[in-house]
């Protein structure tokens, strides 16, 4: 207060009587002191306003964790992703800010954009809250997600394509002799779903039977692959191969299946998700729908740079491949 | 100026003249003005200052990269120590900004903290710039590097106890009965020169000559290890096991040692280091040394967090351990 009044050159009582709106301070030197003590304020909101707009060049990437099993960082695939990012943040000039939030409050990942330390967000994954993603978008956050795309979506997403994946790898697997395939993964997680909606179309259109029994419904932990081997063997349904939505539940599903005295591929065939590093040097090396890790950081960085400059950004679809290794064939 | 004046409660002539120092502006006035001018300026700080002291939970993390190879950050052990460290900070409620430099000019890594983005640094290696980062810690820029411990080391490191790490390597292979250890790392860097002088101390304590030729200098790129095998049968000199300063590099050696038909570990025992996850899946199973990557996610932070709170925090070594598998014996 001391400095409003010499600042406008009147006493403290004169600024205290005009902040209290006294009518025994004029109404000039009442707007003056008003004005002065809200510029004060004003300042500051223009100096973070200059921070958020020009110097500013970090994005948010957000990788949310499962609440329930508070899974570590450490998901290979997680951690590619991460990298690409980086990479491709680096090239351009860009910092990355990293935050984990609840899976459950997707909405969460707002935080840094709205507190103005980032130009806008990447999110790793939908999870189970497409709904919290689109109030984000509603509310004209700059964000893309890598995921599913799914129907009455308002953000942009990009991501594999799930469907063909789950296509290419149950066809890779009725080609090679098997009828009983088993599907290892969470289908309340839009990308598994997709997945395993191209499995169900490969099996229909061989004019296999779907059989539930035959599905396993495990997380993404690296104890998912031995849990559903166990669970499979107890329900004592017949099965000659395997379709697990990641490398690393592929892989410990093999270890789970080599402890329990099964051969693959001759016992059971096995075909993994992702193409992370470690699957060419798995033993045995891996079969597995590659997706295309370095080109997606790309195309998020690309995608939320447009949405930044107020450019159209379509979501987008990354083709995926079959890598034919030696746990099929 | 118009606003000043409006402030000031004097008109824009005579805050131009205040501001040119002009003797047409009495004292008190010109005063007033001044204060008035850079009081707007100083609240912007203010503002900053309060933003970098109060709201800011952000920890910086730099990680180098390489000017000549442009490396991407696929490094597994690099991304392993990028989870633990997120995971270290969440449990915190401190978010990550992940920034990359020129490792020949670790120098730049402090501009998140000069600019008030972050509250503290922490730098994945020393690269060749033990100098920079004595520099960084001299002018109180709160860092703590992994890496080695140095002499004349101004800053705080946490690493791993790469002495003993090569020690524990080649003692293994001496005990397995091997005689010609070849040695595949760059000693340009802290932490390799430490193990390789673990490795001299090996073979000294068991009275085995120091063959400069059994050197390999080269990079973590995953391509290294493939150099270092072919360089070394290039030089036609004998060699029965090769120590290798990362679990990257000992595996694609023994890819190449593979494709040159040479049996591991029968004809050439390998040992790797940092134990990276897929190590253990790797055919065969890698012996290697393991790097506490989880605890040095909470070490690092731990440290940073305490010079951020001027309590003293001395470098910290963790302990490497011999894991024994398939490639040694």
């Amino acid at each position: 207060m001391a400095d409003i009044a010499r600042l406008a050159g009147v006493s403290k009582a004169t600024v205290s009587r005009a902040l209290n709106r006294s009518p025994l301070v004029n109404e000039e030197t009442r707007t003056r002191i008003l004005e002065l003590a809200s510029s004060l304020k004003y300042t500051i909101n223009i100096g973070a306003q200059n921070l958020r707009l020009k110097q500013n060049r970090t994005i948010g990437v957000v990788v949310p964790y499962d609440s329930a099993t508070r899974q570590h960082l450490s998901d290979p695939f997680f951690l590619s992703m991460l990298g690409s990012l980086a990479d491709a943040l680096t090239e351009r000039g860009f910092d990355m800010l990293l935050s984990r939030v609840d899976a459950e409050q997707l909405d969460a990942a707002a935080m840094p954009f709205d507190t103005g330390r980032v130009i806008g967000l990447i999110l790793i994954g939908q999870w189970r809250h497409h709904d919290q993603l689109n109030q984000l978008a509603a509310r004209h956050v700059p964000i893309v997600v890598w995921g599913a795309q799914l129907p009455q979506q308002l953000y942009t997403t990009v991501g594999g394509d799930n469907v063909s994946g789950g296509m290419l790898a149950t066809e890779h697997l009725i080609a090679a002799g098997r009828r009983r395939i088993a599907f290892f993964g969470d289908i309340h997680l839009p990308e598994v779903a997709q997945r395993y909606s191209g499995y169900c179309n490969a099996l229909a259109a061989h004019g296999l039977p779907l059989d539930p029994q035959l599905r396993v419904s495990v997380s993404f932990l690296p104890e998912g692959g031995d849990q559903a081997v166990r669970e499979i063997e107890r329900r004592a349904v017949p099965y000659d191969a395997a379709f697990a939505c990641s490398d690393l539940l592929a892989m410990t599903a093999i270890n789970t299946l080599r402890a329990l005295g099964k051969q693959v591929p001759d016992d059971v065939a096995v075909v993994g998700y992702d193409d992370i590093e470690l699957s060419t040097y798995f033993h045995p090396p891996l079969t597995t729908i590659r997706q295309p890790i370095r080109a997606a950081g790309q195309a998020l960085v690309g995608a939320l740079l447009a949405i930044i400059d107020s450019k159209p950004a379509g979501s987008l679809q990354l083709p995926t491949e079959l890598i034919v290794r030696a746990t099929s064939s």
